[in-house]
């Protein structure tokens, strides 16, 4: 099974580290609310992260309480950032692949994971490592791109009207699940497409119980700011899911 | 609230009752086998169908062995045929819109809908009074037009290469919920846009337990003697849901 390591590239790590540094982007303004409005107190909490990256969220589970947490990621480049720029005692980073999750021997309160799973090619085997990483009453929190999003693949994302507006998305291929590859700083970043239903049968049958869902949508003040972000109404990024281990 | 009848509009009856009786139209290929292959094990269960129109669904659950099946819809010249060809003891057909079922004083095994949610403004409301009407332990299971289908409204559904064939299905305003105005055999058919979290969220909110979703799609088998379904692939027509009220 491939694990994908795109972020130890240097073109790639370059550009995501200065579209991450960006004020408006589409992370901070969406994901990043969306994502910690579905945590639970996070207080005395034991918490593991998916694919934690540059360990900003790590730092902030800390801040919010937390009383351990683990990070793990595929890319050793960003666990150097990680641990130069977001340590703290509670906090253990390790360098290791989404798809070794059964080799963790601990138990957590909380799994959570930031637009990391969407690179993964066996969601029903993460979805059971998961299951078998949380506590009773454990609560799992990701964030993926959305599956009208994750869908595309190549050729043009929109069709425009003569001025350039955007005017409808192409979505082709919906129901044609696997590996897309896209251009994302670097040629061939493998993403995996999974239909709505896939994403909840899996989750379901993996013995976790769907909490809530959100499609993150604009706010009206936002668009006064930021008023390209009204195309989001016709294909939002993102797509989060809270789900609990009930027993 | 708008309680939409549409089905008692000559022109509408008469087209929707002519395509309901080709032989290889989309409910019969897909919707039904998928709502079929969702229900629990009928034996001895009272049942309710939302929208039950002609009553097929209700001599269904009958002959799979319930003991009661309780039929509503609005339509009163769907349930004339209702009367007429699926009639039977232990089914009862009433005439009223799906807004109005609180005035029901029974509880049911399974509460099923085929095709007719879409058309009902108040959701929420609605599952309210579903898990009001379920026994503990009870199963709800329904059909409804994809949400890639029931975003779209005016204008072309596909965008067409050179020779006519379908490249990209023309989505927009994916995140913009509420009234759609469409033309099927009449104008001005109205339907309702939920997003997909939305659908889940009401549910979930509800208290209802998702347990399955079904975005059906052709079979190679079915592909060969239905070459034009695989268009579905771009953008399956339906989205079906079970959930459960645990307690």
């Amino acid at each position: 099974m491939a694990k994908q390591n795109i972020y130890d590239n240097e073109v790639f790590f370059e550009g995501y580290r200065k579209l991450r540094e960006k004020e408006s982007n589409a992370n901070d303004l969406f994901e990043i609310p969306a994502l910690f409005s579905l945590l639970p107190d996070l207080k005395d909490k034991a918490i593991l992260d998916l694919g934690c990256g540059f360990g900003e969220h790590c730092k902030g589970f800390i801040e919010k309480g937390a009383s351990k947490v683990v990070g793990i990621d595929i890319s050793e480049k960003m666990l150097e950032v990680a641990k130069a720029e977001n340590s703290d005692p509670k906090i253990t980073y390790l360098n290791m692949p989404m798809e070794d999750l059964e080799t963790i021997d601990e138990k957590f309160d909380v799994v959570v994971s930031s637009l990391a799973i969407h690179y993964v090619e066996d969601f029903t085997g993460l979805i059971k490592n998961i299951y078998n990483l949380l506590n009773p009453g454990g609560v799992f929190v990701y964030s993926q791109e959305n599956p009208i999003n994750t869908t595309h693949s190549t050729g043009e994302r929109w069709t425009r009207d003569e001025n350039g507006e955007k005017l409808y998305v192409n979505l082709s291929n919906y129901g044609i699940e696997g590996e897309r590859e896209s251009v994302w700083f670097v040629d061939n970043v493998k993403k995996y497409h999974r239909m709505f239903s896939t994403i909840v049968n899996t989750i379901v049958d993996g013995g976790l119980t769907i909490e809530k869902m959100i499609e993150p949508l604009p706010t009206e003040e936002l668009l006064e700011k930021y008023p390209d972000q009204r195309d989001l109404f016709h294909k939002p990024d993102f797509l989060l899911i809270r789900a609990s281990r009930k027993v």
